[in-house]
Parts: C-alpha cells; sequence; structure tokens
C-alpha cells in the first residue's frame, strides 16, 4: 500500500470525561487513541481481545498528544487512526481527534507499542499484524 | 466485638475526579469506597491484592451511594469504612465521606460483595476474613 | 404516555474501562448510565447541556447498581433508559445494561436527580422535561 | 537556585486503575503526574485551585510519557515533580513515578501547561509562579 489506511470512528463526549475546567480532562485524550486503536484493528480485520488470548499483548510504551482545541461535553468527536511505523517487535499508531461537526482538529498524538508475552517478554508482533504494512 | 471497627483514609481530590459542574464527578466516589475497603482490610491484617492471587475474588453485586454535598478540586477527603454485614459467602461494607476540614458529610454509601473463584462460582469466603466479625 | 418510553444505546467496551479481574470496572457502569441518560434526553427532544447553560443542573442524589454478570473489553453493550419517577423538583431514572449480542442483562440500576441552580439552590425542572411523563 | 526543586508525593495504586493486563492502564499515569503538580504547587506555597478562581487556567498543552514498567494494584508509588521550563506564558513540567519500596523507575514524563484566561486568552503566568525558577 502506498497510503496509509486511516480508519475512523465516531462518538460522542461523556460527562464523565469533563472537568472543572468545563472541557475534556487531557488523560482521556489517550483513552481516545485506545479507542480509535481498538477501531483500527477491527478495521484490518483483527481483534485485539483475541491476540491478548493468544499470548501477544501490546502495553504502552510511550504516549504523546498535543491539545489544540478542546472538545466539550456532548459533542461529537472524530478519532482517525493509521499505523505510522511498523517493526518486527513494535508498532508506532498515530492519531487525530477532530470535532464530527466541524472538522476542527483538537489533539493529534501517537502511541508505540512493543509487543510482550503474558510474563512480559518481548516477541514478535502477531503475523497479521506485521502484514498491516511495510516492516522497516 | 460489640462495635464495629471504622477504618479512616484520607486523600485529596484530584483534578482528574471534577467535571463540567466543577465538582466531584459522582461515579468516582464508588473509587473512593474502593479506596476505603482496601484500607479497611489492611487495617484487618489482611491484603485484597493476596487474595486474589489465592483465587478469592470479592467482585461488587450490588453498590448503592446518596450524595449530600459535593466534594472539590485539592479538598482533602476522609472515608470512613466499617463491616456491615457478614455472610459465609458475602459481605457488605459501610462508607461516609467527609471533608477532612469540616468534618461535613457529604456521600454516604455501602457496597455488597460475594466471594467467587477464578472461575466465578461463588465460594466461602477467605477465613481471616469470616473472622472480620460475627456471621450471620 | 401509559408506557414508559425507552431508549437505547449501543457502544463497546473500552479497555480503559477494564480492571485486573479482567472485567468492567464496577463504577464504570454509572458512567454507563449516563450515557444512557444522555441519549434518553436526546431521543426526547432535549439537550443537557443546553440546560444547564440555561442554569438547570441535575446532579445526583442518589445511585444504585446491581451487577448480574461482567462485561469484558470491546464487547458491545446496550444501555436502556427510562424515566422512572417524575416530580416537580426531582427524577429518577432507570438502567439496563445488556450484552447487544446475547441480551444477557449485565447491570440493572436507577439514579435519582435534584434540580438546582448555579449557587446550588433546588428549582423546578425544567418545563420541556416536565413533559416527559406524569408528574407525581 | 541553582537546582530543580523537586517534590515528592507518595499514594497508593487504586484496583480502579487498573486494567486487564493487570497493570496500571497506561492514560493513568497523566492523572498521576496532575496529582505530583498540584503537590509541586503547594510545595511553593501555591494554590492551583485559587489561580483558577483568579482567571489564571494552565491547561495542558503537549504530554508525553515513557513507561520503563509497570505498577500494579496496591504498590505504593512516589511521583516526582520538577519544573523544567519556565516562559513567561508557559511552563513545563517534568515527572518521575517510581515504586516507592523499590525505588525502580516506572514511567517518566513531563508536561507543557499555557496559561490562558476564562476566554482562552493566553496570559502571563501568575507572578507567584514566575517566581518558580528562572524564566527563559
Amino acid at each position: 500500500m502506498s497510503q496509509p489506511r486511516i480508519v475512523e470512528t465516531t462518538f460522542r463526549v461523556r460527562y464523565a470525561e469533563t472537568d472543572a475546567m468545563g472541557i475534556v480532562y487531557h488523560a482521556n485524550y489517550l483513552v481516545w487513541f485506545e479507542v480509535g486503536r481498538g477501531e483500527y484493528f477491527r478495521a484490518m480485520g483483527q481483534d485485539y481481545g483475541e491476540w491478548e488470548q493468544h499470548g501477544y499483548l501490546l502495553p504502552v510504551s510511550e504516549a504523546y498528544a498535543c491539545y489544540h482545541a478542546p472538545a466539550r461535553y456532548a459533542e461529537l468527536v472524530t478519532v482517525r487512526t493509521w499505523l505510522d511505523k511498523l517493526r518486527s517487535r513494535s508498532a508506532t499508531l498515530g492519531y487525530e481527534v477532530r470535532s464530527a461537526a466541524t472538522q476542527q482538529c483538537l489533539v493529534t498524538g501517537w502511541t508505540k507499542h512493543i509487543c510482550v508475552d503474558r510474563e512480559g517478554r518481548v516477541r514478535r508482533l502477531p503475523e497479521n499484524m506485521l502484514g498491516f504494512g511495510e516492516v522497516q
């Protein structure tokens, strides 16, 4: 594939996700990245939960977020997720959160994941995931 | 014991726990009840995490909270926890959240727990816990 | 209306919502109740966020949940929400969380809300909401 | 001061903070950074909540975390917080989360904050905060 596949998922901001500033609390965007990641895997025909059952865990090893504008209660937001970098034992996913109504970019970021087994030993990514893109 | 033992734990409200009303989001008091419960067990010389490792899980089967007054960011709150009812396979704990500064009662509630094993089958509570009070 | 209107909303369990027992952490069902409540208001043509802007706040005064069976990561769950009791200054909503795949009932519960203004004084519910059902 | 002041705060991991991998969910470390930040301000004789009341808001504009080893339920963790960079309208704080028992470093990271007023306009940091270190 010459172009990265971008998977979109849209949902509504929960009151629980807001804080006393009246906006979404910053840590919750990492949760939204996780929602986007799950949908990305599902769109690629995979199921992260099943991987876990087969002993492939993908804990986050690094995370970064840049906050451009705040999301607010009841707003529809869209998380766009793509595979940024693929290695045999790790992968980096990129994210963009937009307001679904205005398409304004709210937050961008990425997470890096290392594949480990139940005992925490680094292992090769599931073969299915290695097929998501070009391994570097 | 003729009197229920009450265990207190005090901590500060996190910004993450507030919502757009400027007060602590109601579901977070259930988390604070859990903090109080852990401290209650510890004060009784027990460790819930160890129980889990030995296959005694205590999932919540019912929960109730009554909200009297709101807690706010950075406030010190005290959770008071006691054993309300003890049966061979279940236990009910009671909670009271107070403002540490004013002693005003903010939230009261209770949680009921049923003891299960890793496969979800109901089992007797750990013997140590059955010694917490009179089994009804 | 002789029959209570039930509003359904379906979404996927987030990894963030699970706990070390491998199931959804019990306090998160109160968050799901809130998601159901927002959808209920929306289905009735109302917007809770707008009410807040007009000075009608509906903080939770009591909450109860009964846990029948656990939800797990990536599962689709449906929250069914209805108006249980309507008074001039308070309302009680009922909830049922089901597995969308099997229709198994996972959690039931209710929340009671008292209408207050920005200063915390009790006030009449918004007229639009009083039209949701018969005021008792 | 030639050396950055490091402020430590220690607390216990909550069950609510764990996930189905049996470890602390990665987004919660950003919440812990916020706890460390509040304690840092308090140790400097300041109160972030009061700043907000005076119209100085410090939303997060960027956040980064690197995950070295996982924290687990009931473990005592220490968050070490320091001021990394101070400008007239923004500040960057650094964080390190350690196991209180073993002193093992679990997570490191930083957050950048821009000072805004209630309307979201960028403004100078509170004078008290500008006294925390050398403004660059």
